[in-house]
């Protein structure tokens, strides 16, 4: 049967999302049609609204607000900014943020290097970690990738490029289980990685 | 950790859908801030047309494309008018649809009696079912309410209203698991039910 043209878009963009399988994207549509409050408005204006109003810190490359040049933990001054915490992505922060052991900063690469998927240090804001380092009194950078093959790759090839300029290189411990993904470790997993964790060797 | 507002926004409006909980919410909402095509903008517009663009045809009460007065299969010439399927949600005739077995038409209720969520026949399109059989032709109402408490207490009570009409009232075959979701059956469950429907007994 030929479902109306609207509610098959709807469908069809649903599927598009990770996880979100053609029956799931169409419970999710027809739920939609008939939801009481104006959800499929509000759902439709937040994503609108999702790239306006939001940007990069220029420091970090973390997301934060549209208009700010800086994210709220770059501009603190009650934030640690001789340490820095170096992560893939804008939700490691936040899982890193909930466990509330952590008072550095942070540096989101936005990916990690994959050889495979054609992902080298240019693709990645490595560049501006270095110049960050470089300027800065940094003190420790934690490389704090995630424990998979792309995560250790990207962190052994920052090891090497942050060596020469003499601070201390640490790795979260080996609390978090190996080919993981951080964002989905458990708060006191994650606090004890972060109190556990050790000097790079070769 | 504070989100920026956009993204808090959308985090918030996805985890109002069914089945999303906050982590899944994030994650979609994280997705979408880096998604390569424009799929938050595609998502927004497919949102935004869902309600426009769809209207409930006048006779079935299923969902059909805006400007239509009846669906595709209420003004199809082939499908046999004096049958009629009833069922309690749009997702339902396409779940019958799918099993190319059926060629009449349907009746869309929009759900089923729950004298606990306080849905009574004034809440559901019975009247106008009631008005259906009556003014036409109608030989057959096939009640494919769902296999539930409510799917079988719906069924008897339009078996009431619908016997004084004196026409033949049938139920899906007990084929489908009790309890269970109509739409969720598979294609050759769905067959087996309709061929074995069988007469309402008192």
């Amino acid at each position: 049967m030929l479902l109306p043209e609207p509610i098959q878009n709807l469908i069809d963009a649903f599927s598009r999302l990770p996880g979100v399988g053609p029956k799931t994207a169409s419970r999710l549509t027809f739920y939609l049609l008939r939801a009481p409050e104006n959800l499929a408005h509000d759902l439709a204006e937040a994503l609108t609204n999702l790239k306006t109003g939001t940007t990069y810190c220029r420091t970090c490359y973390n997301i934060t607000s549209a208009g700010r040049e800086e994210c709220e933990i770059c501009s603190s001054p009650t934030r640690d900014a001789s340490l820095i915490c170096v992560v893939e992505e804008p939700l490691d922060v936040i899982a890193l943020e909930r466990t509330g052991g952590y008072q550095g900063r942070y540096h989101v690469l936005h990916g990690a290097l994959s050889p495979i998927e054609g992902i080298g240090p240019e693709q990645l804001k490595m560049r501006e970690l270095i110049g960050r380092v470089r300027s800065g009194e940094v003190r420790e950078v934690i490389l704090a990738t995630n424990p998979s093959m792309e995560g250790d790759y990207t962190a052994a090839y920052l090891r090497q490029q942050l060596q020469p300029l003499g601070l201390r290189l640490t790795r979260l411990a080996r609390g978090l289980p190996v080919g993981g993904d951080l964002e989905y470790a458990d708060q006191g997993t994650l606090l004890r990685a972060l109190s556990g964790r050790q000097e790079m060797s070769e």
